[in-house]
């Protein structure tokens, strides 16, 4: 399939935000709002029946709604669209990124859905400063991965995954078609960004102080490329988001056009 | 000149930070550091006599020196190699970004200046909702660049311009050899990213409730192509952060491979 004729893109010109809807609540041409979502949509946004509304189901689809009754802690909706794939990228790009103190892992999850990731997994390795992490925060960035979503307008919610030691994480390379792994150490020259084919990409940065060589060494054995992010020293989030720009626009997606505006 | 061979890098493996020397302060084969950056190599980082050190003169200079004396709040070291254009992109480039709120423009200065920003202007547009802004709050910004490019080790210091109004700021764009805009209403299918010629490039991002199509007009009766960015809706900062990076690997500074690390 032509990666980009694949995906039917949003007009989100009037959308401020969407709305997640839990696949069971969705029957027929009805979506029902529950809990915080359904408080969002009738307190904060003041919606009422007749007003337009976006919903995403966090796994692929998107829906522009009515809404046709706002009760208590629930909002139902009258589905007038559904749009598969909505906002999301034409390839399955997952980032494996090592663990950064503070804040900095929270503001990296937010960048990288907008961008498009379609899984983050948190990798542990010899240079980590940051090693053990609690449920409360691989909750956290879970939560902070939805609201990018919603606020992107995309309609699939990105796992943000259990912190995983590179070396075991390393085993499941081969599930992916191509797998890139930002390095400051890269000697060869190389293309700007190694040709990709559309299909499932890992690409991988490392935590501040950089890979071990030997770590370098262990992911090239699984068929890794590494590719060079220019003369500077990049903090980890930094290369992580160069890096998934340059994988994106590898596969097409930003020679993808958009439709108008809505209304 | 060959953009890919104009630059020479630097081996950054063993250097935690640079520190940056006013240009008065190097005579010869001496650079004497003072101030702030004397008494953080001296007390901070404990440099003594002997040790090895990275300075900038944050205008395009790195110096590759060793301790001397350290004499109260002066850091005197002796010259070993001057690196012109250490950790510099191979094109100029700068970057206007309508200003957003909080400590998000902070992160964005840090980011874009380890990237390779040449220059920030902070714009001021029709749909901002950041509009006057302090002396306090510029001079944070440019503490910001300094630091971020001391870290990054790169050898300029880019300049955060005095934020102006889209409208004035347009006039300037026929200094600038080519100007792409971010903007997610492009409707035409486009290349991946515009090939660009290596030189002065201008990047504009808008603020985050986008730009007028008046706006859009005026960029482009200057010559300013659009760029879009993929079906999702960017914060401001994301779409400034992968329009650069894309407009570094269309000049060709991600196949620029680096030397070895140091020892």
């Amino acid at each position: 399939m032509n990666p980009v004729e694949r995906v039917k893109v949003c007009n989100f010109g009037v959308y401020v935000s969407s709305y997640l809807v839990r696949p069971a609540d969705i029957r027929g041409d009805t979506a029902v709002l529950t809990g915080d979502e359904a408080a969002h949509a009738s307190k904060s946004a003041r919606k009422r029946p007749g007003d337009e509304l976006l919903l995403i189901d966090g796994v692929g689809t998107g829906y522009r709604c009515v809404v046709r009754t706002v009760e208590g802690d629930r909002v139902v909706c009258e589905i007038r669209e559904a749009i598969p794939q909505m906002g999301e990228p034409c390839a399955d790009v997952t980032l494996a990124v090592g663990m950064v103190k503070g804040d900095r892992f929270d503001s990296l999850v937010e960048t990288a859905v907008e961008l498009g990731a379609g899984a983050i997994v948190p990798l542990e390795t010899r240079f980590s400063i940051v090693h053990h992490t609690s449920e409360n925060r691989q909750r956290r960035w879970n939560r902070i991965a939805e609201s990018a979503a919603k606020q992107c307008l995309r309609s699939r919610v990105p796992p943000v995954e259990k912190p995983e030691a590179l070396r075991s994480f390393a085993e499941r390379t081969s599930e992916f078609d191509a797998v890139f792994v930002a390095w400051e150490g890269q000697q060869e020259p190389t293309s700007p960004f190694p040709a990709v084919v559309p299909g499932s990409i890992l690409l991988v940065a490392g935590p501040e102080g950089g890979f071990h060589d030997e770590e370098i060494g262990l992911l090239r054995s699984k068929g890794a490329r590494t590719v060079p992010l220019g003369p500077r020293r990049l903090r980890t989030g930094t290369a992580a988001i160069a890096l998934l720009t340059l994988a994106l626009q590898g596969v097409g997606e930003y020679a993808r056009c958009l439709p108008p505006h809505a209304d």
